[in-house]
């Protein structure tokens, strides 16, 4: 179902890393639901969660727990997301790192928990604390694909990616697996990534890079980046690849953070391409404006309007449906006479005005491909930005209706 | 297919006002598309017309001969919206403009034209022309239930009312027709809206009452005010029954307020209850804000929530989504442990707390209706506001994946 999307061929081990997955019974269905990933010590962890107001009992403790002291094991489900559950829901979250802990010789605080599924429901306390009783023994280097298959919900196919590069000499891997809220619009569907690396780096550098490759790539698909409950990013640095410590002054800083952005702008481009229901990707790229700000707004705005996927869905170039949401995105003196629109390679409107190229039969083999680039320039000012989206189909309204059946 | 709605039984005339219609052949199918209403001398004429910067032709035209001129005619079409058309758009409708005024002997700045329909496409000009020829000898006081056929574009269903109240001893009728989006989140299908009174009102009143009276109605439904390309409003008021200038200085003014407030909510809940695919009528009240704008922001995001409006129609009380929405809608100092939330009048979550009252089969009974009431209070101060949408259906994908085939 994924639109132009395999699932990863292989997940290279991370030196540092150990991961396990069990079918703790969470997912009535039977399939795996629950993940332990245990980090060795000296392990670097920084990541950006969903700036939700109403965000889910995990996100509060692994908040509090990255803030008191330096992680060492994840615990991630999948088949309820523990929001929406009050006190309880803490309670619970707390009561399972306290578990994990236990088992490995931690303190409860080193643990941070991360739930994706159906809220407002109790989690399973006592199954999941037998899963991971069942976790601990079963912890190997080589379990990464069945992590990324372990914390799909809505998704149709496992997302990950590894990526390796040479630094000081020494070759680091990065590893990074994600689960899709696989939404177009998710205010709530959860969107989790994990990345790990045998990279040795500065744990403030590390935070940093964690928010600027989020902003390019979770951040600039059509997930409202602060919209779930649930959402996280995660990227753990183990250090056994002794590189010397990776910062902005190390000579070799870009290499790291391309490979990093690449993993990252992968996880993010697979969450789209296996969108609910999505049969279309769609990449829309705004230049023009006053401020990268200016165009992301713009991009979402196409991205977030109903009429601009089902016409997408439908391979109808009903393309003044773009203009339209171009028009209501509020842009300080946006002015539509300045503004140009392509598909593809085909100039749709020039300055305002109906480009003497376009022609419908065009316009619509375009639209009738998987991947689709759409190209707006508000002729303003030199910033630009991309955003990747899908389109709405039956099977998005499917999926969302019957997701608790 | 209109959630709860019937077709107005009758429309009543409107001294002062003549109307017709006919099939000009601008839809393909042969339905009835161009609508024609004369004004008598004297005629007030208030609008309000989209905000978006994409505006159509039309709107263009209709705000300058606003400024220009009393307004004297209306030509409305429906299935082109005369949009993303440019220049030729502009001097098509002001060509309509010019034969529709020298037919009645007018100036053509006192015709306004109003398009709603298929964007992108230029006028089918000769056709319509034929049809202006055919509609002047139909004038009749009595055409506005024809009228609001004339204009439905993806309408299932004619919107129209009329009410009557008594003013300095007269009786004052007011009429109106509407044509929705139909759509729930409309970036761009059109809204229009034409009501008539023979109430002598004054001009500057007049103004004001339309805007205040469309920001609880038209303003306040899922059909963002300030998005399409073509909506408007408009109020025309012959001044034939009579009474004494209206104004807010008059001691019968809220007699008129309140009567085209009860005409504006009538045709602006009518669209929503014939929204695309809709299968349910929700109505949610937002209280304890700090302003009526952090209202009206919590509840258009519910309202334009893909995951909630999923959520109705599977008639599924997954009701996290709604709080998941609440949580992401930027008010100000939100705090989710001040929130409440019911649905009918079962508590869902008290004080950010889940209630003991709740429990699934009641939530399920009440969202299984067509006419659904959501109250979330965001326990921060005393200003509430009510907005009205529907549920996101396989047939709104439907609709609008092949509005144009």
């Amino acid at each position: 179902m994924a639109v132009g999307l395999l699932p990863p061929e292989q997940l290279l081990p991370v030196r540092g890393f150990r991961l396990s997955s069990v079918a703790s019974g969470i997912k009535v269905a039977g399939n795996t639901d629950l993940v332990l990933l245990v980090a060795d010590e000296g392990t670097q962890t920084a990541a950006v969660f969903t700036k939700n107001a109403y965000c889910a009992a995990p996100v509060h403790i692994a908040k509090r727990h990255l803030d008191q002291a330096t992680c060492r094991a994840l615990l991630i489900n999948s088949g309820n997301a523990n929001a929406g559950t009050g006190q309880t829901g803490e309670a619970d979250a707390l009561l399972l790192c306290q578990e994990v802990a236990e088992g490995l010789g931690l303190s409860k605080t080193q643990v941070l928990p991360f739930s994706t599924g159906v809220i407002g429901e109790p989690l399973p306390v006592p199954v999941m604390q037998d899963g991971i009783k069942q976790l601990q023994p079963m912890l190997s280097e080589h379990s990464w694909l069945d992590a990324a298959t372990a914390i799909m919900t809505t998704d149709t196919i496992e997302k990950g990616i590894s990526v390796q590069c040479t630094i000081d000499n020494e070759l680091i891997t990065l590893t990074g697996i994600a689960k899709g809220s696989g939404m177009i619009h998710p205010d709530m569907a959860t969107m989790l990534a994990f990345v790990a690396t045998d990279a040795a780096i500065d744990p403030y550098s590390l935070q940093q890079l964690v928010r600027t490759a989020s902003d390019e790539s979770f951040n600039s698909i059509s997930v409202d980046g602060d919209t779930s409950t649930n959402d996280a990013f995660v990227v753990m640095a183990s250090g056994a690849a002794n590189n010397r410590l990776l910062s902005p002054l190390h000579p070799e800083w870009e290499v790291f953070v391309d490979a990093l952005q690449q993993v990252s702008l992968h996880l993010a481009q697979s969450i789209i391409r296996d969108g609910e229901g999505a049969t279309r990707f769609i990449e829309i790229q705004v230049s023009g404006g006053v401020s990268v700000e200016d165009c992301k707004q713009v991009g979402f705005t196409v991205a977030h309007s109903p009429l601009v996927k089902t016409a997408f869905f439908a391979g109808d170039p009903n393309l003044g449906r773009i203009l339209a949401a171009v028009g209501r995105s509020k842009v300080e003196d946006l002015d539509m006479q300045r503004v140009s629109l392509s598909i593809g390679d085909l100039p749709v409107v020039e300055n305002g005005e109906p480009s003497a190229l376009y022609n419908e039969q065009d316009a619509a083999a375009i639209m009738g491909v998987e991947d689709i680039i759409i190209r707006i320039d508000l002729g303003m000012g030199d910033a630009q930005a991309c955003i990747w989206t899908t389109d709405l189909s039956y099977d998005y309204v499917k999926i969302n209706a019957e997701y608790r059946s």
